[in-house]
């Protein structure tokens, strides 16, 4: 039989399967294909943030869409992709909202130690002393976003209705943006006592919140993920937390995920959740829906709903 | 000597004495008080939850204020000191905004399960399937305020750029609010994803949120307190919770602080703080300065600066 086949390279997107299945699109797993089945694979369904060799991608002669259910797609080559007539698509203007919630959350979360105050009444060391004068007030501050999509909008208005001052900065001039953009990222993270990373991961920008912009933010200052794990120093970051040059860091992406527990033995600080910022229960079916859709598109040879922009640089 | 002294009742606020003497203001440790000084305390600068009992009152003959250096002032029973010319004063429209950005903070907390995904992070227990439909969205929501003082105000406006609608409840009606006020508290709680309780604590009102409003808030729902903890039933809002007749709660007062930590070993979906969200480093001088001019007005026979409000019912 001819059927074409959407292969799943994610062990975790099984969960994915039944909802495939009800769009219409039959799916394979890539640690159980057959050499027969091989030949049927036309398109992968994917997490984007999860690398794909272009080894691997060789092994499949039919291929032609990766079809990801994330905004993201840092793990595909796309311009190798492209240059072999392969296409990417991702989730688009689904889930911003969400991601944008859980960026304020970590944001306070950081700022005003919650989850360390969490630890504190479970263990019986509440201390009234402690109390007072426990955190500096939130309001007045200078909050920096990195990356100004759709994302780091729903994050900046967020922050005003909390009284703080929004720059950005990302590569790009947007005349359109309510908000002054810095001359650089350097700049921004001076100016910033909060700088939260929204911006889309490529290889251009691996680690640039480098150990510099991450001591520029400083030791009265928090920095927030929720863009990908590779846009920050990992190892920057966490020595900085423990040699004071920065406050407070809340993340819910990393640059190898899951994260391993002893690489946070240690680290004071630090807010971390499991990369869960955009996977809401509504906004999972929509993303799902929209790969279905793209799957379909490609299958019936017509343009994509939302693939994803030309690689910057 | 008969220099004027005001007594410190609660053993916390000693680290506050400097912040007194400084402003003139000599203080007593209510522990070591001798007979001879008794006759001359005319004030208590106090911690408005602490409970201050009309029989320690009565031993103070020249007693005439208490300044509480707190918004709140639910430990002392205002009518009983009026009644003997004893005033009280309180802190006023001074850490607003600073509780509002707890409660928020609280409550995404609460909603994204942040510190049960640091807890998940830290101790090696990320599963990736668990990630996709971790949580529903928060946008569009239904908050629900108790309490539309400063404080509720600034909740509200926060909440609304979180795309939460917002309906309050209140004993007195305020045709100015921008928010709708339900019919009744039991309404506002059936109506309400999101129970926020920012009222002043009184006799009155001990217990409102009672088992009726927190299962009318339900099994999807949160709650968040930054009032006092003597506004819920503690033992219902606990049972609640381990039955999941509420989702989860998110609450930095307590019927008793410091709260007893084998109080809350077992009981799931409840984020604890250490009733930190008023006292910012910035809010807590202007606080303490607010007493001091307080004390130093009634020493001079004038108007206080920020009496208590009169008692309800």
């Amino acid at each position: 039989m001819s059927e074409p086949l959407a292969l799943i390279v994610a062990p975790f997107l099984t969960v994915l399967e039944p909802a495939f299945r009800d769009g219409g699109v039959t799916t394979a797993r890539a640690w159980e294909l057959t050499e027969d089945q091989r030949g049927h694979v036309r398109s992968i369904v994917h997490a984007g943030e999860v690398p794909l060799a272009p080894e691997f991608l060789e092994t499949l002669p039919e291929l032609g869409l990766i079809a990801c259910v994330s905004v993201g797609y840092d793990g595909i080559d796309v311009a190798w992709c492209r240059a072999r007539g392969i296409e990417v698509s991702h989730a688009r203007g689904i889930n911003a909202e969400d991601v944008a919630d859980h960026a304020i959350g970590l944001m306070l979360a950081a700022w005003r130690n919650i989850p360390a105050l969490d630890r504190i009444v479970r263990e019986g060391r509440w201390v009234q002393e402690a109390r007072i004068g426990a955190q500096p007030s939130l309001g007045g501050r200078a909050l920096g976003v990195v990356g100004l999509g759709h994302i780091g909008a729903a994050v900046a208005r967020r922050a005003e209705a909390l009284r703080l001052k929004v720059q950005w900065w990302g590569p790009r001039a947007n005349p359109d943006a309510p908000w002054p953009r810095a001359e650089s990222l350097l700049a921004l993270a001076q100016a910033s006592d909060i700088l939260v990373v929204c911006a889309r991961a490529e290889a251009a920008n691996r680690g640039m919140i480098s150990r510099e912009v991450i001591e520029a933010v400083g030791p009265q200052g928090v920095i927030v993920n929720v863009g990908r794990g590779s846009l920050i120093d990992e190892d920057a970051l966490i020595e900085a937390l423990k040699d004071g040059r920065l406050w407070r860091a809340a993340l819910d992406v990393f640059v190898r995920e899951p994260t391993p527990a002893e690489r946070w033995a240690g680290v004071p600080n630090a807010v971390l959740t499991t990369h869960t910022a955009g996977s809401s229960n509504e906004a999972v079916p929509l993303m799902v829906a929209q790969a279905i859709d793209n799957v379909r598109r490609f299958l019936a040879g017509e343009p994509l709903a939302s693939p994803a922009p030309p690689v910057a640089g």
